[in-house]
């Protein structure tokens, strides 16, 4: 209990831990700004906390936002709270990751059909871990001993229940005894990179090193990257990806090295409605983002053993308050910039990425 | 005097300044690091003390480190020290820029024929704000109304003596009348865009806006960049560039979007006996510059009027101690990807940048 879990899950500090559960009448999940320095977990009884937990980034990454979402639907129903209502505040935290959507008419569907929100939202998080698990089989085959990956964002198990997407090869990889290393970038402006994927993977034990995200392509070209895997927040229904602003450079300097560029998403985070990535809606959010830095203070020298280790977080502007920002959240990569998508069900074209839902229970 | 100068030159508060002159016995730098956040004066009598602020990156750009490596070797020549000595110290602190070896040389050169140092250092920075004063006019001709630049790092006045490479056509189309903004990167890891160029842009009027490396792939996808002009460290024989981390991976994304990428460089630049690209030192920088960020502490919501605006500037650490950095100052862009190089002689193809030497004074 307390996220302790079978003993095949993340590691942090020798304690096992999912980032999104349920449990003594409230949604548990990993505060994740606080990464790397505090590893906490927050409770949440009121659906609106869940929505503002959203919408404040406290939870990120598509499927931990769809689980969330979940269980915010069934802390509606508990509190008896319309589930329409819940619907509206809950899909309104951010615009462009799918499985916000997907979670939510998801658990519509279940309770319409008779089962009720909590059991629903249990069983939305149980398929991302079964899915991410699956992604994560998939995924291993591809990485092969000596390999030096690169990846973007955090799309690891923080990003989702358990396993993450991108890092879920990396993960059944490692446990499989290969050997390989991944460069992380830093992903401006909210460095979910240095701050959380950074973090997990030396929980796990994985060789890494952090790089500035514009470093990739330096790497790409010296030949020092072998494979690019990184996550989706949505994939339109002709393969185009959605994914952490940054994604489409990266997708673009691989090409032109011939690196291989795999994305790893449920297929919840596809939505065939959306014909292509120009009809995905792009998030721009605040400029303080950019302008601005959040972290513990170290002292000006940087050396260790400053104050400031246990203080309170600060918050550091760099641009000049005069000069104003643009933020997108997101961008969008061609599907023909991307080598396959990773699956629960396995290795597809993104073009074809439609027929992975073949056969699909309804 | 302090700074003043010709009615021409660039605003800081209604002041106009060079980057880097000699008064009162002393070499004047701008304190960059203070920026944007303070303007400070910075007075330096010994040569160690100009080797230490180009190590230390308080004057950067690789002409302002030519002029003050020359200006260094002048503070030598009158403290008695051999130029040969001051030579080895000045030249040893950073491996890319070009200019720091030129420009030592140069004086040598002009003191070996009978000049005196800080004669020579002169006419090496009056060279600088002359070509690119030169640069400006050259490259003001391909900026048209209503477009939508984008550069990277500063390759401002700021990492000049005056007018700046990438940003001097945009000064003088401004003197022009020519309506245009500029998206700048902020050039992670010491935000040189966001600290430095945005505040550049700022005082003299341009309009602007801030955003993470990443994004410039994204508006560059979007349609919504029209060129592209950075600076140059160093040029070599075949038209290959090094420029600040992220050079490469914005012109590679320039190209797949059929976007103008222009590099902007006074002929000082260019290292004809450096063959290619692949034959330029790359410098290495602390991971700290990485997994910390220094700024002025705005409190932990960020607001204006937060206490800390007038207080000292505080570093914050976003990446695990544990997790390794890897901090390549630049990067390679092969000529093929070059657009052309604008220099105080015109406007060059990378490969014939050879060419730009023709009928050179000796």
């Amino acid at each position: 209990r307390h996220g302790r879990r079978r003993a095949d899950g993340m590691n942090v500090n020798g304690t096992r831990y999912r980032t999104v559960w349920f449990q003594d009448d409230a949604l548990k999940l990993v505060n994740q700004p606080l990464l790397p320095h505090e590893f906490r977990i927050l409770s949440i009884t009121d659906y609106r906390e869940a929505a503002r937990a959203i919408t404040t980034m406290v939870v990120r990454g598509a499927p931990a936002i769809g689980a969330t979402a979940a269980y915010g639907m069934a802390l509606a129903a508990i509190a008896g709270v319309s589930l329409e209502e819940a619907a509206a505040v809950l899909t309104a935290t951010r615009p462009t990751a799918q499985d916000l959507f997907y979670a939510v008419k998801r658990v519509r569907t279940m309770v319409a059909g008779g089962a009720d929100a909590l059991s629903a939202a249990r069983v939305i998080a149980a398929d991302y871990e079964a899915a991410c698990e699956s992604i994560g089989e998939h995924g291993a085959d591809l990485i092969e001993n000596g390999m030096r990956l690169n990846t973007h964002c955090n799309a690891g198990w923080l990003a989702t229940v358990d396993w993450g997407t991108a890092t879920a090869p990396m993960y059944k990889a490692k446990r499989r005894g290969t050997r390989f290393s991944v460069l992380v970038d830093e992903t401006r402006p909210r460095c979910q990179g240095s701050r959380i994927t950074a973090f997990e993977l030396g929980h796990e034990g994985i060789e890494h090193a952090v790089i500035v995200d514009s470093a990739a392509g330096y790497y790409m070209w010296k030949g020092e990257i072998d494979a690019v895997i990184v996550g989706a927040d949505r994939i339109a229904a002709n393969g185009d990806v959605a994914n952490k602003i940054g994604t489409y450079s990266s997708a673009v300097t691989a090409r032109t090295n011939g690196i291989p560029f795999y994305v790893a998403a449920p297929l919840a985070t596809v939505d065939l409605s959306c014909p292509s990535g120009r009809d995905i809606p792009i998030e721009e959010r605040a400029g303080e983002e950019v302008a601005c830095m959040f972290g513990r203070p170290v002292g000006l020298s940087g050396t260790p053993g400053d104050p400031g280790r246990d203080g309170p977080r600060v918050t550091v502007r760099i641009a000049p308050e005069t000069s104003p920002v643009r933020n997108p959240a997101f961008d969008v990569t061609p599907a023909d910039l991307v080598t396959a998508i990773i699956t629960e069900r396995g290795i597809f074209e993104p073009a074809r990425i439609g027929e992975a839902f073949t056969g699909r229970p309804a």
